[in-house]
Formats: C-alpha cells, sequence, structure tokens
C-alpha cells in the first residue's frame, strides 16, 4: 500500500531511473495537414522513456536508456543526442534492423501517426542491462516493448529482476492497437501487466481504449481490480485523479499557458520521478510533476530546456 | 532467342506493361550529409517499378501498377500520384500496414538508404491482378517483392500466368542485401529467378553484388548461365553491354549533360518498353532507352516530365 503522505524508502543505488524501450526518430511535417499534402518532414529525437530519461536528467536526477537503434545515421543522430544530454549510453544496443521511427503530420487535433517499427523491438537481455536494473531505484516502460517479440521477453525479465532487488516498477499503459502484432489481444496483454508493476499513470484515452467508456472514478477501480497499487489516472486540462486502493483524490493542473501539449504526459512522469527521487511525498510529487508539466506546456516541441526541479518548485510558489 | 534486330511481336493486349511491386515513399533529406546532422525531409513518390510505370505512360504507352500501400496518409499521397499520372489504380491494394519509406540523405556519392518496409510486401495475387496479368504485354517486377513473403509467392504466381499467356517477363535484379529477410540467402534466390524470366536488366553494381568482381562479358555470361534469354547490363556512363546467348554488343550512352544521376536507369527500362511495344527492334530500343536516359539525366528527379518517346527520338536524331 503505497500511503499518500509517505516517501517511497528507495535502497541506496547508483542510478534513479532507468527507462527500457524505444527511442525513435519523430518525423513531423512542417504543415499542418494530413500527409497527402504536406511534403517537409523534420526529424527530432523521441520515444516517451526517452524523453523521461532526457528530463529527468535535466530536473537533476541520474538516468540510464536501454534502447536497440539501427547502425544507420538515424540511430548515430538519436545516440548523439543522449550524450548531449549528458545520459550514459551503455545500455543502448545496436541492431541489424533499421532505427525506429514515427512519420506525424503536425496537427490542431489529434493527429494520426504513422508508425515503422525496426531496431526498437530487438532489444536483448544483456548483462549490461542486467546490471543498470540491479543499480537503479526505477525502472520504467511503456507499451512499446511489450508489443513485440523478442524485446517482450526483455521487459518480462527486467521486471522480474527489478522485483528480486527492491526496484521501483512503473508502467505507461499508452495501448495503441497500431503497434500490437496482427491478430494479438494486445488489451488482455496490458492488462495482465497491472499485478507484475507499482505504478500505472495512464491518462484519460488509454483508460478508454483499454476498457471502454466509463466515469473517471470506475477507470481508476479497473486498473486497481487488475493489480496495479498506485494508479495515477492524468485527465489532460482537468488534472489528475490518483487513487492507491484505499484513498482516492483529485488533483488540479498548474498550466497557465498552453502553447503545445506534447510531451506534457512525459513531463509529468518526469516530475513526479525526480520529485520521489528526491524524497518528496506522493502527494508532493504529483504536485511536483504538474508543475513540470506546466513549465513544459510553455513551450513547443516534446522535451524542452527544463531547469533543475528545485526552480520549477519555486516559480510555482510550492 | 531474341534476335536483335526483330521486333517483339505481342499478342493484341488491352494494356502494355504491368509493374508489379513496391510504390514507395522516399524521404529525401535537403542537406548533403548523413542522417545524424541533417534534420529536414522532403517526400517523394518512389519505387523503381511505379516510376517506370509514370514514365511509360509519359513516353505514350498504356502501364498499370500492382503494389499495395497503407490506409495511411501516405498511401493516399502515392495513389493520388498515380492518379495525377493518368494510371488506373484498380490494382492498387490498401493493407494494415503502414506505406514503405526509404530514407535517403542526399548524397555526392552513393547514398547511404535506410529501408521501413510495411505495406508493400502484402501485396496479394488477386482476381483483378491476374486479370491485369492477362491483358498486359509486358510484367515488370524488380527484388523487393521477392526479398519477402507473402508477395513473393504473389509474384511466384504472376510469374507462372504470364508466362502461360505469352507475356514478356521482365526483371531488374537490383539485388540490396538490406531488403532481404535476415538469415536468408538472397543471392541464390535472385540467381533461381533468371531462369524463369525473358529480360533482365542488371546495373553493373547489381552484377557485382550477385557474383563478385569480373570482366563486364563475364558478367553477362554468367547472367546467361542462370537462364536468363537476353541480359542488358547497364554500366553507367559507359554504356551498356547486351546479350542474346549467341551475340554480344556493346552501346553508348547518349547523355550529354549529367545533371543527377536518380532514376536513370529506371528511364532506360522505360524508353526500351516503350520502344519495343511501339514496333521497334530490340537494337532500335536500346538505343531508345538511352534516349530517355540521356533526357532524364538532364534534370533533378528520380521521375522528370517526360514528353512522348517520338520528340525525344527526334531530339537525339533517331
Amino acid at each position: 500500500m503505497y500511503k499518500l503522505d509517505d516517501k517511497i524508502n528507495f535502497q541506496n543505488k547508483r542510478n534513479d531511473i532507468l527507462t527500457v524501450g524505444e527511442i525513435l526518430i519523430d518525423m513531423i511535417s512542417t504543415d499542418y495537414d494530413d500527409h497527402s499534402k504536406c511534403n517537409t518532414y523534420q526529424k527530432f529525437f523521441g520515444g516517451s522513456p526517452s524523453n523521461i530519461a532526457v528530463n529527468v536528467s535535466r530536473l537533476g536526477i541520474h538516468s540510464l536508456v536501454a534502447s536497440a537503434l539501427g547502425k544507420d545515421g538515424m540511430g548515430v543522430f538519436l545516440t548523439n543526442q543522449l550524450q548531449l544530454a549528458g545520459i550514459d549510453t551503455k545500455c543502448v544496443q545496436k541492431v541489424d534492423y533499421s532505427t525506429s521511427m514515427v512519420v506525424v503530420s503536425k496537427s490542431k487535433s489529434t493527429p494520426t501517426p504513422i508508425f515503422y517499427r525496426g531496431a526498437d523491438y530487438y532489444l536483448a537481455y544483456t548483462p549490461e542491462l542486467e546490471e543498470a536494473v540491479d543499480n537503479s531505484k526505477i525502472v520504467h516502460f511503456s507499451c512499446w516493448p511489450i508489443s513485440m517479440k523478442p524485446v517482450r521477453h526483455t521487459i518480462e525479465k527486467v521486471i522480474e529482476r527489478a522485483r528480486e532487488n527492491n526496484v521501483l516498477v512503473c508502467f505507461d499503459p499508452n495501448y495503441h492497437p497500431k503497434i500490437w502484432h496482427k491478430g494479438e489481444d494486445g488489451v488482455e496483454y496490458v492488462k495482465s501487466m497491472f499485478k507484475k508493476v507499482d505504478i500505472v499513470k495512464p491518462s484519460e484515452d488509454d483508460a478508454e481504449r483499454l476498457f471502454g467508456k466509463d466515469t473517471h472514478e470506475n477507470q481508476v477501480e479497473k486498473f486497481l481490480k487488475f493489480g496495479a497499487k498506485l494508479v495515477i489516472m492524468t485527465l489532460g486540462k482537468d488534472g489528475a485523479i490518483v487513487s492507491n486502493g484505499k484513498e482516492i483524490i483529485k488533483l488540479n493542473t498548474l498550466a497557465t499557458d498552453v502553447i503545445d501539449t506534447t510531451g506534457a504526459g512525459d513531463a509529468f512522469w518526469s516530475g513526479f520521478y525526480a520529485a520521489v527521487v528526491k524524497g518528496y511525498t506522493l502527494r508532493e510529487a504529483f504536485t511536483l510533476g504538474f508543475a513540470v508539466s506546466a513549465y513544459k506546456l510553455k513551450y513547443t516541441g516534446a522535451i524542452v530546456a527544463l531547469p533543475k526541479l528545485e526552480v520549477i518548485k519555486n516559480m510555482y510558489g510550492l
């Protein structure tokens, strides 16, 4: 049971958070349009767990990325970006497949991504990865790596190893049917993960894709029923609803100016992680998650130049 | 035996040439650099057989494209481009995979492509495709569709059907190890195709990738030994060497200004096809292939606004 006014007591580990899963090229159109008309695209560093790793490093805790990239120019670009952000790339693997990519048209509503998966799902469970799990306080992953083999087996081993070593396991159930193998029931597999992890942070849309439409309270209940220990369901401009199975609370955002919502969920995770590692209570960490998210929302891009967590804390009078 | 001063006698068919295989998005960087530094890309209609279909339509013969596209904005874009070129899209299939893409950095030497294969290899053998084979004079394909299943089976059935219906079968052995499935011997499979087709047009580089380095004459001999009936090996600025197994001839290019070599091989195929369909002898068709290639070389891009074959013929004093 995670008491909301408690801190999480981590063992003394060399690394704070290990993200396991996708680093991607985000290829984004420069015009607002579907792909049939826009011709020019720009490439960006992408992949939600990797964005979190970069964010938390800027907020002031240590992160490590375990991902598989292709032996191509895109892989070189992404590795360089990680190194520029000061992140150790010893768990970045180079494989004989093209670096994974998502092509998105810039959109004022919900963009329709086109997924090009290659290297990302060939991440292997290596001695370096095992060592990184053992020496981290938190392991984080999303639906990407569990959606396809062989990386699914890698994640299963990572979770098992993390549990044996008292590593906090956090899961972003960002289910999207298009990343799943045709004919496989991704929804059931995602649901089967909740009992194996500590914290899940679905968005309202994730919950609807997994469980259908329902009230916020009922959705949170469903995650708990499937075994989640702490559920943080983000609701966009309406904040979040959190439950530990005993207590259910609602949280407001701290956002004032909303310029671009891309990466706001990752910014929340990042602020939350930085805060729990720095010794704040869960309740304080939720608020700090919203502060980091509010900061990010003022700027364009999935990852922005975040200052240290304490700076953001002061900016929002916390 | 194809006598070089003979015409090819086609049966009376509704369509001239059916290209079976890849339509792709070519995503090309705007800067000369590897992908690690350039950030902006432009998308283009691509895929060698589809380029040939567009070219020959401009040169004045009828073409049909059989390809599989994703149900996404890229698929819409490519379908629109075919329709703008006046090509019937009844054999273009929409499948549940992302439209295939090749990412290339603009390069002054040989660019390194990154392949993202999705929809293209799900082309099915349908009644529409069978009808298109029956009603075409020529069927053309490249190494892409034979490199992966299930489309490989589609090509095998297309060849079988074409042979039963006296359709000329032409094969571009543009072998590239990266489009082949890991662990499979693509070279051996490509070699096994030569006896099943009528005409093969390797480039010098294709021959080297398939057979290793050797003299031009020896390379051509190898294609013949594996069962090819007519071999046209293009040699870049040095023209081509052609053999029907009895006679071996050398041909010069007609190129004067070389602005961009992209698509020059497809332009040669296109001029050759338009010429044989219009009743020129093989020897004349080789020269007209070089005339169309020379015209294309004066402009930037894989496909350029070709005039009718007769206009190009006159321009080059043929």
